[in-house]
């Protein structure tokens, strides 16, 4: 493997071979290596010719034997790192140890690390089904640790709920600590690492009459005249919920904001998947190309999410719902409430951008979640460039007479680590192009 | 006066008096006073209570006497400078010299001065006209030293054109250098500092069928990645304006542009007021509490822009006109065309926020022109708090929820020295409030 503290090796025990009836090598494996005390999952494809085999191991490439049920081969990564691997296979599942050298470690110490290798579950063969799944526990990390809470098929569609992002469900209980709890995670069965992830935002509805916000300004937003201005502000605000009339009302306003009202407008704050296991898992505050906590107020009913997959899985989550945000989130708390929730999940094999793509009725948005919004303003147009190259056929050039001529620019978040801005392209104006996606 | 080179002073020489019939001294004076070669602009407001006159200077609080049509007076600024005042007046015109002491200078040398001072012309006893107006001239400064191109009345009409961004006019023919230079300035009869103008932009429409823009990327908003993607872009591209139809095409597009349009929305990049005099006037590329070239594409017909008036008559710029702009204008130049342009001017007299506001048909809208869009983001938000205080009565805390509830943040311009950033808040939202300003 290359890079980090994950690269590669040469085996030394050979493990004694019980004669079995020899069981089919070749196809994807999930690998479940134990290093150094945390199970990192990583992949296996093999590709079988008589007695030879080839394929990676986690993107290292590799060669070596099968016979009977014994496997051997050797993985290289670009830097010096190898994996040397002995194996065996039984009943559907491969055991085994490999010498893994690092070729970032200085000494390149050659480890022995066991392992273990099953097949990736393959969605059943049957139509797409709903699921109605009530959530009982909540995580608040995008951890590939976390056991799945319940296995779709691509196609499937999930209906559920979220609880508030200080842990508090529909009946006013709470059920998880603060800090926006997600549901899940979701176990998408055939997606591995390299395919996308698509989420399709079917139904956000309010479950209950209050939502939970503060009076204050994120800290990224005050200017030195504001931050004088807002001393002593930053307590809580409950808002009032009108399921009925679809508006959102301070429960106690002062005088001159007696009568204020807004409509609500649902929304996901987090969405995101499992991140792959190198690094440690990122809270559910946090944001990166894995998704997580976008707080972008576009997030609901209508709009697609494009995940890229980096664990066998995926391993969805979501929630930190809003009944309704300003762009921004400049209070830092949205209305926090809690949500009726659908998502039709899907699959596309194979093919990742690298980073979340978001999809609405109307726009393709691109992302930026850097640490300042000029820096975020940057990596929305490039991410976007990125899109349009690919699925539009369209030069630089082209593309930026798009944004000169159509580019919307918004701020999507800003109280957390990341500056969040977004940049979305109208569907209206691609759809004159002769590179135009077909609905 | 308080600060840099513009504070005060002693006037020894007395000036022999010509008996004369008493004029009125009473009132307000324009003063232009020769600073060191630049003929500098300030107010002069007189109160008179028999021989005694008290009043301000530039602000610097003065008391003195009147003897026939002799004036004498000091006026004091906070810092420790001062304006020795000895003057006559003639025929409805003040000529005389200051001693002034700069109280930032750190030897405190007075300077001997010469000065004149008039009435302001106040606005004509009519009915609002429209006027006809044709330039001839175009200026790339937002300059006080430009001389009027046409007086006009608060309520009145202003018909006229612009050119485009390059000089050139709706018959293609170059009339000024390229810069965004500016038709008018329209002098605003009784304009006076310390007034808003208000500026409706009432009609904006294209005079041709061309418009010229460029197909690179502005530099702020290249990442690493798009810097490279980039390379050798920026050419120039010309787009066809259908004008019946409403739509603009670039005339010679790739393949994969081939029938893209984008429906035109004509919008002013520069409207602002001339500068005091104070500092060197700022180019017709710049943006600052004067307005300028803030190149916000809501600035189209229906919106109305308030501009902090800081010298007698406003002296009104507008040009620039982009046929149609993406946020941000990532182009650097937009689709730069003429226009035909029809705006109402008024007043708000002795009222002034000190920065430009916009009013949309469905937004109040506060803008941030600073280094970064950090910055502007800040400045945008802080500018909305003001203007909410002060025209609803609300608290910053309630100030916030309505920011963390329906805030629409957008770029508004990139390519100049400021990244500009606007705050959005929808009428709608406002006009559920006690305080609401009815239409």
């Amino acid at each position: 493997m290359r890079g980090g503290l994950w690269s590669a090796a040469a085996l030394a025990c050979v493990m004694p071979a019980v004669v079995q009836a020899q069981e089919q090598v070749a196809g994807r494996w999930i690998v479940t290596v134990d290093y150094f005390g945390t199970p990192t999952v990583w992949t296996l494809t093999l590709k079988q010719d008589g007695a030879t085999i080839t394929g990676d191991l986690t993107g290292d490439v590799l060669t070596g034997t099968v016979k009977g049920n014994e496997i051997r081969f050797l993985a290289k990564d670009t830097v010096g790192g190898s994996e040397d691997v002995t194996a065996r296979l039984v009943k559907g599942r491969i055991t085994g140890e490999m010498l893994l050298v690092d070729g970032s470690e200085p000494t390149r110490t050659p480890h022995r690390l066991a392992f273990t290798a099953e097949r990736p579950p393959e969605p059943a063969s049957r139509p797409p089904m709903r699921h109605e799944f009530v959530p009982t526990r909540f995580y608040r990390q995008f951890s590939p640790s976390n056991p799945p809470a319940l296995h779709v098929n691509p196609g499937d569609t999930i209906h559920t709920s979220t609880i508030d992002a200080a842990g508090i469900d529909a009946e006013g209980v709470r059920r998880a600590a603060p800090g926006n709890p997600q549901t899940g995670p979701f176990y998408i069965d055939g997606a591995m690492p390299g395919d996308t992830l698509v989420v399709r935002i079917r139904r956000l509805r309010l479950n209950r009459d209050t939502a939970i916000s503060t009076n204050g300004m994120t800290e990224r937003g005050q200017d030195a005249r504001t931050a004088v201005r807002m001393a002593g502000t930053g307590k809580p605000v409950t808002w009032r919920l009108d399921r009925d009339k679809g508006i959102a009302m301070p429960e106690a306003p002062g005088d001159a904001l007696k009568g204020y009202w807004v409509p609500v407008r649902p929304m996901l704050g987090g969405i995101g998947v499992a991140v792959d296991a190198r690094p440690p898992a990122p809270g559910s505050g946090d944001v990166g190309r894995f998704g997580g906590n976008m707080d972008f107020n576009e997030m609901g009913e209508g709009t697609t999410v494009y995940l890229p997959v980096a664990v066998p899985g995926a391993l969805l989550y979501f929630g930190d719902a809003h009944a309704a945000q300003g762009d921004g989130e400049t209070t830092g708390d949205a209305l926090e409430t809690s949500m009726d929730v659908e998502v039709e999940v899907d699959l596309v094999r194979g093919k990742s951008a690298g980073q979340v793509r978001i999809e609405t009725p109307a726009h393709l948005v691109a992302i930026g979640m850097e640490g300042s919004l000029d820096a975020s303003f940057r990596a929305a147009s490039s991410s976007m460039f990125g899109w349009l190259s690919a699925d539009y056929g369209l030069a630089p050039a082209d593309i930026a007479q798009i944004y000169g001529t159509a580019a919307e620019y918004r701020v999507s978040a800003l109280p957390g680590r990341a500056a969040g801005m977004v940049l979305k392209i109208p569907k209206a104006r691609l759809a004159t192009l002769p590179g135009a996606k077909k609905p």
